[in-house]
């Protein structure tokens, strides 16, 4: 198998992509295409030791940057890494194309250089969420499309459904819509609009809507949002496990008391702020210790003369 | 103090909430004002011993249902819990509200019946977020508006930065935009464009944009996002590690383990779904780990034969 690989893009690049990529040749019988600056790649394996017959260097001269609007960059950059790196699969020269850069410049790429499945307006990236069953939930999309239409996250259902009946293993997945309440008429216009559509389209095993507390629960095998509350929660996700483990790695015994304090019914309830008197928030599904902790958080708020203050503050910061 | 509780909202109403009351003021000196239905809160309370002299029972006859409409409820229930509560603070009654029933329904009782600050088009609701740092960080909104416009977020970031200086006693707040990238450039409509709003805004410490996985390394005092964004992403915080604590509630030592599924080094890129080709998509901030495990996903991508395979069936399910 030959794997293109865009060296330039990353954070981390080139030194990073190229160790990792080194790195598989060893382990594997697959051929890695290096595609970037060639002198710069050149002089940086010189640092490995490396299967020579299945390391090659593809020249590409231009890099974009991770803050390159990705439609003028394609225009602009035709020699790019990430452009030569997905021209390899679309002439057969490579079987994947991988990269760490600008995911629009990416999706771009793919667009125009691969092309699309037919019926598919926008190509949408797909995560697998470890969930409490030991599985995976799929979330589609989690960065591709910031801003999305009902239509599109239809698409996205579309494609996880396919993709969960390859990588999964189910045919019938079960599709729910990440929403912020359960209730068919909750969401913002995009999420009660594109309900009406998952709804009424056949042969979709759609489940209605999901909170993102039960992301975890396996309810759902594929969920669908659109790409800017998608990557935001799972960069969340992953930020939050990192957090607990790092914050906790020298105590173990810690971790479970780090992760309580972002248990609700600790906190109990959250202050509605802008409005002439105290109203505090709880979630729907509180129970009694979620509750009390609610009444304290509002006798906090009261305590603090939480409203006079807020106006003296914001008529200060104006 | 007095704390008026509309103990008819919630998934768990009326009993836990009652019992949460009860409890407060067994252990307080505050009174509590339960309203609701009447004959049934009193028939509840009977199972309970507590201060006759600080619970006390405000009647009101209709309750606003999780999926009513907030406008229409709010011109048809006149007398439901959550107005009858909100109006005790209006008259002086009772020095804050309470409750877990439908927050958009608080909202707009909040709105016409306490009113809202100059200037402030719309509430919004704070949640404290517990941080790396042992403090907390405030993301402001978690579900009062689920469509917004860059001035809300504008508004978001000023009674942020109000509520930061009272609750975490700090003058100049951090302010963050939630974001799916750092760079200026990046972000839907709404997020691009509050951007240049909050960057204008004199006399606000505005940072920048932060990602998901920024949330908990406590750079920010103050996180703005859409409602329906902020909603999802607390609630997902919170599965997340309720999903840590419970799975591994037997055995201390798997927490870690559990956690670390979640780290993207270890499951490295993500696929382009929807294109003619194997595209995988790796975070900018990947390291070697990362990359090498990308490949591994580039690698199963094209041995499980994804693109032929995705499009058998997605034309199968259409």
């Amino acid at each position: 198998m030959r794997i293109a690989i865009d060296v330039m893009g990353g954070d981390h690049a080139p030194v990073e992509i190229i160790a990792a990529a080194v790195e598989w040749a060893k382990k594997s019988d697959d051929e890695l295409l290096l595609v970037g600056k060639e002198d710069l790649v050149a002089k940086i394996l010189q640092n490995y030791t490396y299967p020579p017959d299945r390391v090659h260097i593809i020249s590409a001269t231009q890099v974009i940057e991770m803050d390159d609007s990705p439609a003028t960059a394609m225009r602009r950059k035709k020699d790019a890494s990430i452009v030569v790196a997905t021209r390899l699969v679309k002439e057969g020269r490579a079987d994947a194309v991988l990269s760490c850069g600008n995911t629009g410049a990416q999706m771009a790429a793919a667009l125009f250089v691969l092309g699309r499945f037919e019926n598919i307006d926008r190509p949408a990236i797909v995560a697998a969420i470890p969930n409490r069953a030991g599985s995976h939930t799929l979330l589609v999309d989690v960065g591709a499309n910031v801003d999305c239409k009902p239509q599109q996250l239809l698409q996205f259902a579309l494609l996880g459904k396919a993709y969960a009946s390859i990588d999964l293993d189910i045919n019938e997945p079960r599709i729910a819509l990440l929403n912020n309440g359960t209730e068919e008429s909750k969401g913002n216009v995009l999420a009660v609009e594109s309900y009406g559509l998952l709804k009424a389209q056949a042969g979709l095993n759609f489940i209605g809507n999901i909170e993102g507390r039960d992301i975890f629960s396996a309810q759902a095998d594929v969920i669908v949002c659109d790409g800017f509350t998608g990557n935001i929660l799972l960069k969340a996700i992953e930020g939050l496990a990192q957090a607990a483990v790092h914050s906790c790695s020298l105590e173990l015994e810690r971790i479970p008391s780090f992760l309580s304090k972002f248990d609700y019914s600790r906190v109990g309830g959250a202050p509605l702020l802008g409005v002439e008197g105290v109203s505090i928030v709880c979630h729907g599904s509180s129970k009694r210790e979620a509750v009390y902790n609610g009444i304290k958080t509002a006798r906090d708020c009261v305590v603090k003369d939480m409203v006079k203050k807020q106006k003296l503050a914001l008529s200060q910061s104006r």
